[in-house]
């Protein structure tokens, strides 16, 4: 039996982490962009075999999130799963691709008849896996959402309390500089403060006057003031805008994203890019 | 400025109101099933003249839920707008289109730049619209989140809590028999008792083992031990049964739905036909 699922790339323009002992219940508010791009999850169950291969892009890889999807949801155990991720965005960049992954394959997995799980409760295991491993805090709940999204209390789908942003399905582009690793970040104790700060900053004034536009501009403050930018991204975003246009810094990765083609972007890198994508994770 | 927004028609297959004097707080909770037919809302705002033109396929129609909420919705009182609906679905036969009118009214309302309201801002005005007007308790919610949707705390969205249900979108059939008066049914005070009671039940039984055919089940037994089907609504869900399929009532309508091509309803009027949507309401 094979079930595909897809769950968008998530770009996080700012953000606030939340402690909490229960991974349910930790993880970030802030704000973020879901886009067309993201993962697939072909996942084909057998009955003979066991065991998981995890292949990203055609080649076998080791996913921290998705193992832990796999091993903790109820089912899967005991049968053979082979699990095919097609990523539109490369891991590491700040596009949430070990959140989507992890949730791909949770919401795949879970239409194996009989396991009787709702979309929500296998999400909130992929939220788990996010957290867990420190790969993201807040992605699984923007993606599962689709859109342009505010987290408002953090938590996993279903738990923590998010908000939709109106927004047409303009075009996003990027370019990457670098990889991050997040657990770096957070691990950072005396900057993760400053950084929290800065984060319910935004999204206070974020819920004020919600809207797309400004979420550029309080992302790309809260990428300066943060410190997180390098040297690389904040030219890219000074680019960008001398030529009228908003960019930020996706959080976390040395990647700079903007409204619109990104033709300012092209002396940086290669630019990818994609439409804003209004619909959550699903199954295909 | 023109905007259009759609809205998917909603299917309840069990119920439970929930009083509350907040009307964000109040509706019903239970489980029913988006469609991928619903209603657009085509708006146009001038910011010459005043009021609302609002048509329904193309006649003008008084919708008191779609007046609410321009009378409701901050930027609406000065300005002339048009509001074209069109429905896939007929009002009054059970779809929550009085809630799929005020929801996509209230989005594509909303776009107009400046507003700056979420969608779930937005989203509860619909909710109170329908629950006000007593046209519905628990359509917006569902329609707000699309595919086969559990109501699990009753209210707005972003204030009320929804599961949704795995679910690949196979197609639903139906046939409608007459019309039923939403608010005279929430009147009987005395059945609404038994009706409640009923529908906390099969809310139960849903939340052990989600699943469509599961949900289609505790539909069929809700409509027949309320007492709420009809002789009509009766024999045309045993024609459904004799055939081997799956039929319930949609609440409130005199209206058979049916898993699959309807093929068994045909001898009871025109059958319709939708694919189940799986995404909620989205401005277009």
């Amino acid at each position: 039996m094979t079930v595909t699922a897809f769950a968008p790339a998530h770009i996080t323009g700012f953000f606030s982490t939340i402690f909490d002992h229960d991974p349910v219940k930790a993880g970030s508010v802030g704000c973020g962009l879901c886009l067309e791009a993201g993962v697939m999850a072909r996942v084909t169950t057998s009955t003979t075999g066991s065991g998981a291969l995890i292949r990203l892009n055609g080649e076998p890889k080791d996913l921290p999130t998705v193992t832990y999807v796999v091993e903790s949801l109820p089912g899967t155990r005991h049968s053979g799963l082979v699990i095919d991720l097609t990523a539109d965005v490369p891991l590491g960049y700040g596009f949430g691709v070990s959140g989507a992954a992890a949730l791909a394959t949770a919401l795949a997995v879970n239409t194996d008849p009989g396991q009787g799980l709702t979309m929500e409760q296998v999400a909130v295991v992929a939220h788990c896996a996010d957290v867990v491993n420190r790969t993201g805090m807040g992605d699984v709940a923007g993606q599962f959402t689709g859109g342009l999204v505010i987290r408002i209390v953090a938590g996993a789908p279903g738990v923590g309390v998010v908000e939709k942003v109106p927004v047409d399905n303009m075009e996003v582009s990027w370019v990457c500089l670098g990889e991050i690793s997040t657990s770096l970040v957070l691990d950072d104790k005396k900057n993760m403060e400053r950084i929290n700060i800065l984060g319910q900053r935004a999204l206070k004034a974020m819920l004020k006057r919600p809207g797309v536009e400004h979420f550029m501009s309080l992302s790309r403050d809260f990428a300066f003031e943060t410190g997180l930018v390098s040297p690389g991204v904040a030219d890219a975003i000074e680019a960008v805008e001398a030529s009228g246009g908003m960019a930020s810094m996706a959080m976390l990765g040395d990647t700079v994203f903007a409204l619109g083609d990104g033709s300012a972007l092209m002396e940086f890198g290669p630019v990818g890019s994609s439409r804003i994508g209004t619909t959550g994770a699903h199954i295909l």
